[in-house]
């Protein structure tokens, strides 16, 4: 059975994040995607609403798992007895990024490789500090998040 | 099954194009290396000798299959009953050109999905026309090929 | 009244083209969509071929006029008393070539200005090089050229 | 009448925000640039300030005109009847984010243009963190802000 | 005598600076590694700590001093009658910011050069903060710093 | 004595190229301008007149000297006793290109050392091509290149 474990902070998650869990699902025989525990940062929602969101909005879908994780993420790869990593691509500064994590999960864990994937072009422009900026100014963000969850976002951000 | 295809031109093979196999091997239970026949490029290696390169390379990885295809790739994607795409990416341009194609073939079928892998850091400099130039001028492509094929690589060239 | 002038090969026009065309003419009084005669380069479509298929494009929109140019951009923006270049930005690639001509042009005369416009989301992934390969190849341009030249254009590639 | 906008923090205005502002007064009717009131950062210059070094910079060009506004720009550029959007470029840096928010703008409202223009190469080095940062170690910002602001500058940060 | 100064934060030291380091010491007469001390972020590691592993690391090539300052760099240049700055390069994030950098120096002392280097590509992964963040997750370092500072970090980080 | 290599096609030299060249002559013993003589490429300016437009241009530099070769650029160097290469850098795709053969370099002769160094602000949209392109069509190079050699390649490209 292939594991595909997709990592990040979905703080909200966004159509984006919806669109690579879609099409993972369908060629990965299950995708776990698991929230980051970052003691460190202050996200907007917590790990409960975060998980929670994106239950929701992934319900559909039987092959998809969500969970959470703290420390580094080849030690929690392991415990899930997956060696594939999914992220997002966006755009060039992305890349970067995620290049040299990818590098360096690979150096601390060679059996695991991270996969990338293209966001949709319809969703290039998505990202969920853009999603929390329009909720907070009172733009509509209808077409930027799945529609089971657009009403809980905005009551957390108005 | 999951069945992924590694398209590419490979003229010739490096110590990268190999190290993408070899990660995709372990994580697929099939690999395809799809050899491209563009008529209108000038290729330095015949398709065949592309392809024998290639065989001799990853004959040791038994869940690898060396193949050829002209016209579009996602029509060659569904003859071969895959709907994984895999390419190797080391920098931003790479990435810029991949994502475009990335986004035309999955306007071209909706069902195939590409996922991008990054060579390991030691690899990050090569690329098929920096061992064409290094072996043509006479320095030594032996960190930049497999073994087996480097002879081959250098009869051809010098 | 307000005088853009959108350079470009145009060979052959695309959604993405058509878009630029569009939007710039709700801004400007008059948009000069000027193809470049090239006489170095071998185009696919000739320049009458290229001015046909975008007045065909653009036939319902009234402020556009279909010309063509050789020789330097900065003096046929002093012929058409424009001082308004029009450029199509994309990927990063495209910048950094659009910002050298830019600056170029900039020295060449400084009254004339480069205005940079991104395409939308869904034409992102869209060049005239991927029109005709996927074209020569068989694959449907449908999505990514105007219905009205999309016989027009298979007819000359295939 | 062709009202453009040019939105930014301008804390505090460059030879580069006045270079873009100089180009865009000789295209545009007239040219609005507005301070973002930002509530969530703290800037270094107030508000008021930076309006008021604005206003002393540009007060040689009739057809300019310094305001300020806080949440959604594209309600703000409907607010003064503007469908025109400036943004300066200079570096690959910026036009992915510059990109995201003009992708985002129009999906807010269509009938808005971003438009992007290059700084001049002399400017192409600055940023208002530059000067800051300059200034605050004791360095000459007098090739980095008009001369009728250096003074202003300079008591504020030393 | 070319005397070369290679500043930055170092908190803490990585192969990456360390490779740097060596290899500039083979082409100039002395090379001072110069710690920037800013009062205004909070390093992890105190400038005395930072220079104390510098020390250590470096221990074994003699025409390498580690030294500290504040304010202007090329102030310090002139300190030190050094006309030669070196920074590394990994990624094109890097390229942006120092290539800004190198423009304002030059600007501030046009006798100062900027010369950058690329450091070798198995440590094009490595930064201080991937260090610090592999560390502190309980991960190993021990191919990311000089062996002989590898406890000191740990224990600063655990 | 610190000798440093600047290797280049030079087709032909420009300020950009004057402007590196005069800045490293300035911290090196010498600088060895080393025009490539590429079988496979058709200049337009023979090797012989590239070398002569060179001359003319650093003239007044008494460190510089001007020279040709051919093979690989390590081999060169070590005829040349020299361990220094010199590249200049305008802009992200320079940069990945002129990245991946130091790497490349690094790995045939780990004792050469490639340093990049920013061309000044004013020349940074400065290429041989652009050079060239404005010529041919008419337009002034009079800021573009050395005084001393303007008429020489305007006679060899009108």
């Amino acid at each position: 059975m292939k594991i595909a474990v997709y990592p990040g902070s979905f703080d909200p998650c966004t159509n984006g994040h919806l669109d690579v869990i879609t099409r993972c699902a369908k060629v990965f025989d299950q995708v776990i995607v698991a929230v980051l525990c970052n003691s460190n940062k202050s996200p907007t929602f917590s790990v409960e609403e975060r998980m929670s969101l994106l239950k929701s909005a992934t319900r559909d879908i039987p092959n998809v798992k969500i969970d959470c994780f703290s420390g580094l993420l080849t030690h929690y790869m392991a415990q899930k007895k997956s060696n594939i990593i999914i992220k997002g691509l966006r755009a060039v500064s992305d890349f970067e990024y995620e290049f040299q994590m990818a590098l360096t999960n690979s150096k601390l864990n060679p059996d695991v490789e991270t996969f990338f994937i293209t966001t949709s072009a319809q969703n290039l422009y998505l990202s969920s500090s853009i999603v929390k900026e329009v909720a907070r100014l009172g733009g509509s963000i209808s077409d930027m998040v799945p529609a089971c969850i657009e009403q809980e976002i905005n009551d957390k951000l108005k």
